[in-house]
């Protein structure tokens, strides 16, 4: 095999009630990565898109995650990267998550070295750090597993694969700037016993919900009374956007990982729609750029192409 | 129907990670509760115990949680309740629930109201209103459903069956006297988001192991780093009973309700049976009277028998 291309889609974390645990995985959008090999000890970047990223693998999530891949197997070769980003980096829609589980799945089927989906999310993890300052797997998980995950631990990595029903999305992307430094810094340290009881007991009733496929119980979890409070208040129209939402049928939502990208959970594709045309409205006359993306929530992560 | 007998099981509620809203039924030891109607519009309390529960309608949990229930239905006449409690009143393993949730189970069935559950639930949580401030229903949903359930909110109250594997359980109580008020003013008024965050990931991680029936994964999301900290200071020797619980194959487990008893997970009644002679163990020569119960979790929860 001279090279093998990828498609690593896009992920939501947090997920309202589940934050830094919770996420799913989306069909698209999705980034189309391809690694081949080279005789040079050295990782080089391709990038296919209007954004600018780092070509230094240094300062690159992918080269991050490459690199601590092919330091752990003592590597005396390296590798190219091409990457398509169709999903916009600082989207809230697990963007860097991509491209490094991307990145370091292509590689392993590539070189076949057979590493599992942890260790891989383990490798791509470094890319996060480099993205966010944390070894963060709230869209790490996702991407390299499918469907809904939950990471139970960090360090060491422990995600669960969680049972889920057919479910379809939409998700608003506003194109203002929110770094996530600035949406970590605006978080209490402590929070109240009560609060944090309320937000454990919808968690727990959430998994629940996915694992019996309980669409109102769902939709009665879908709440947060902690994360979502503070940061709304970066996202233009946030409130809006949840009321035309809930009008249109969904069963619930919030802010997609730090924003400032928000998204709706539908039982239906047909709903999904009709809560991205209620958004798109909502947005319509705010002078922000922004774009919807519809899409089932797929059991499947980075997929290998070829 | 001149009367009804029901048997009301103990109970575990907060299990680990799972506080205030996480809880399992037993299938022993239980309280028989027998309910009769009578033409005075009074409620009867008769007791055939040591314990000396009050017989004052107004001051018993059953009689609270039963008056709610004729209230509810303009009862012109009133009841007579006889029980025999088998789980001892202070043991943290839902002792008043048991006398609320089983008085008003056998009057529903006697007086042919057919109330839900739920409905059910609610009145006996008047109950535990009495019993400790405040209209919890951790106790009240395991044994009113039995099996695992959690509570997603109390106000509306809103309880969730879950799915869970065959387990068995080993409890210890330590004679010793806990206040649940006392138990309740020493946890903190906030908590750090991060240990927040611990803790909710290893909750929704403990719901879903018990839906998958993955008990590795069960084991290691039985952490509690809040309430247990603070509260295993009431239980002398707690950290032995659970070193010695570990040591014979336990799962995991904690402090039951706001304690003394102590609760262990085991995959089989074999091995729950070799914890609670570790439990013995630990406590025989610590000078303070103990009992230990050895039991399946179960998915009935009150039982009419007759």
């Amino acid at each position: 095999m001279d090279s093998v291309l990828v498609h690593a889609p896009a992920t939501v974390s947090n997920v309202v009630c589940g934050f830094d645990c919770l996420g799913f995985a989306l069909a698209e959008p999705f980034d189309e990565i391809t690694v081949r090999r080279i005789a040079e000890r050295e990782i080089r970047i391709i990038h296919h898109d209007e954004y600018k990223l780092p070509t230094d693998p240094a300062k690159n999530v992918a080269g991050v995650a490459l690199r601590s891949m092919l330091d752990a197997i003592h590597a005396d070769f390296g590798l190219e990267v091409e990457i398509t980003k169709n999903i916009k980096p600082g989207s809230g829609i697990g963007s860097s998550s991509a491209s490094s589980c991307g990145a370091v799945v292509a590689a392993d089927r590539l070189l076949n070295t057979n590493f599992t989906k942890l260790q891989l999310a383990d490798f791509a993890m470094n890319g996060e750090m480099l993205a966010s300052g944390a070894r963060h797997a709230d869209n790490v998980a996702p991407c390299m597993f499918g469907g809904f995950t939950l990471v139970r631990s960090s360090e060491p990595l422990d995600i669960v694969e969680l049972a889920y029903p057919e479910l379809f999305t939409a998700v608003i992307h506003p194109q203002i700037e929110i770094k996530t430094s600035e949406a970590r810094a605006i978080l209490p340290a402590d929070v109240p016993l009560a609060a944090a009881i309320k937000q454990w007991s919808n968690l727990g009733s959430l998994v629940a919900a996915l694992a019996k496929g309980d669409l109102p119980l769902l939709a009665r979890s879908l709440e947060d009374g902690i994360v979502e409070p503070v940061r709304k208040r970066l996202i233009p129209r946030f409130d809006e956007l949840k009321e035309a939402s809930m009008a249109a049928g969904a069963l619930g939502g919030g802010i997609s990982g730090s924003g400032p990208s928000v998204f709706m959970l539908a039982e239906s594709e047909g709903t999904a729609r009709r809560i991205a045309e209620a958004m798109t409205g909502v947005y319509a006359d705010s002078g922000i750029d922004f774009n919807v993306h519809v899409s089932p929530i797929v059991g499947e992560g980075v997929e290998v192409v070829e």
